[in-house]
């Protein structure tokens, strides 16, 4: 890796963004030129024609970025990917054309474990649809009543967390508090002594869907885990469980769930990623017992800045040389 | 007190219920006469007519028990409340009377608690808000994008706790582990050991309203503290901060609550509960900054369950002529 950031020879980079984001996170970057869109995200054209200059990509997590657009990048030396996830990006054309690829998976952690958490309160409550139904001008019948609206408690339900990695922990330490049992399914049973911090149990997938009061996706996406949850898997579930997923919505075969919601195959659902985002299959916008968020698991003013500072401490390490980049993934 | 249960002698009690309640939570006193209403609650003039021959009396919180009710019930040896608040019961006419009064004051701590973090995570994450906008059919210029729909985190948040008894601290437990800072205004300072539990520090009311990013109000209501929200102390608040009652309604003044959102002088509210159940303030409806629920604090069916267990142990107590009866208030 060669320096580009010398004492004596300040070099401006050309730092292209596929959105926009707020300057106040990129301060220590003001010396180069940063390049984004007006609003939103480029389209393919625009970044395309961003590209033969650009030495530095930030690609957000919902933009796929497309090989041939970087094809022109002749000059590009890194992609700092803006979230955890990087299935957006063509991870192989960079291996072998030597960019770098780097991601943010430390911030995205607790604001991702709180959106979680907050499907998983609002399906058993049923905050959003008691809600709904309050404010309706008929009321809709809603009626306050001792024996009326009962949700479940979380409380004394066993969680199972699929992926027991930063952001699974952090849910798990939440669920703890909560007073729930945790058990959970991961590529790699974890140390013994993070087990008993979250008195937490290893089991097999089969047994984490057969037991689980509410099962949570934590997982990244691969195409291996594609539709981890289809239909067999909501028939094994319990009738009487929750589905949380804060991950990808391709873990997940959305029409299988809607099938399994409307038959009261399993309880309920929380989710915050769809299959075709920002497509959501018609089916689930009817189910009362299903709440829904339009990805923002890592959405809330405090994660978007602290993912800027990440993805700005990722670019000013390779600015300065730093042969040991912090969060590099190719 | 005497002793009504004796080996040799069963003597069939009539117990008398406002609210109709699941059977299955008063198994064990099945040998005895559960008088309640077909569906929902009597009337008082039918509740009238019951108490002339009643021994105990099972109220509900949210059935105002009048005193002119109870002045036919010449049998009467108790009033069990289902709940934890008492003030639907005419206590100071129980106590000239001998009537005992008990209540469930441990069942509905985590049920309230939950609820508490239920709306504390759903206020700040706008779950009602966006659940409610991706099921409308116009879809109200709802996008997907990576700086749209942003809420707030909870992690790193100050929550200001006012009544740190058993549900505040339950409340407290699950603040820690998402990452919160507790301070806490209570009638007594806590003992130290409790508070390192929670890390909590004990402020004065105002120092709570000035420096808190969220209020949790978890006290029980006595006169006293009628209004203790009033437009001052909204005023106090810091305009980025959230409220949140899960305690009583009259805690609050809903009027001026509703003008302060309006004004943007506070950040948004979680509201299970209100002045003036079943009515709510009606620009409270129209914040979208606003989540509501219908009462349903302790309203899980776990809940509930466990709370007719508690009201049937407490009848079952004073049934076994135990003289410390549990949970005894009057």
């Amino acid at each position: 890796m060669s320096t580009f950031y010398h004492p004596h020879t300040i070099i401006t980079m050309n730092i292209v963004f596929t959105t926009r984001l707020p300057h106040e996170g990129f301060s220590r970057l003001d010396s180069h030129k940063l390049i984004m869109p007006l609003t939103d995200t480029f389209t393919h054209s625009q970044l395309c024609e961003h590209m033969s200059d650009a030495d530095i990509l930030v690609a957000t997590y919902d933009y796929a970025v497309p090989m041939q657009i970087l094809q022109s990048a002749h000059k590009l030396r890194m992609i700092a990917a803006f979230g955890a996830g990087f299935n957006n990006i063509p991870i192989e054309w960079c291996r072998q054309h030597g960019v770098i690829v780097t991601n943010t998976p430390t911030v995205v952690v607790e604001p991702t474990a709180e959106q979680c958490f907050a499907l998983m309160h609002a399906v058993v409550h049923r905050t959003a649809e008691l809600d709904r139904r309050l404010r309706m001008a008929d009321s809709d019948g809603i009626r306050f009543g001792v024996m009326h609206n009962l949700g479940r408690s979380l409380y004394g339900m066993t969680l199972g967390i699929i992926g027991m990695g930063k952001i699974g922990q952090a849910v798990a330490r939440r669920a703890v508090a909560a007073g729930m049992t945790i058990i959970y399914h991961n590529r790699h049973q974890l140390d013994a002594d993070i087990e008993k911090r979250y008195h937490a149990r290893y089991v097999s997938f089969d047994e984490l869907l057969r037991t689980s009061d509410m099962v949570s996706l934590n997982l990244p996406y691969t195409p291996e885990v594609h539709h981890l949850i289809d239909t067999a898997e909501l028939h094994t579930m319990k009738s009487n469980a929750f589905l949380i997923n804060t991950a990808r919505g391709a873990h997940v075969n959305e029409k299988a769930l809607a099938q399994a919601l409307l038959k009261g195959e399993i309880a309920g659902a929380g989710l915050d990623v769809f299959e075709n985002e920002p497509q959501i299959t018609p089916e689930l916008l009817q189910c009362p017992n299903v709440v829904l968020s339009p990805h923002i698991g890592t959405g809330t003013w405090e994660g978007r800045l602290a993912t800027c500072r990440s993805v700005e401490e990722n670019i000013f390490a390779l600015l300065c040389g730093n042969h040991n980049l912090p969060n590099r993934v190719v």
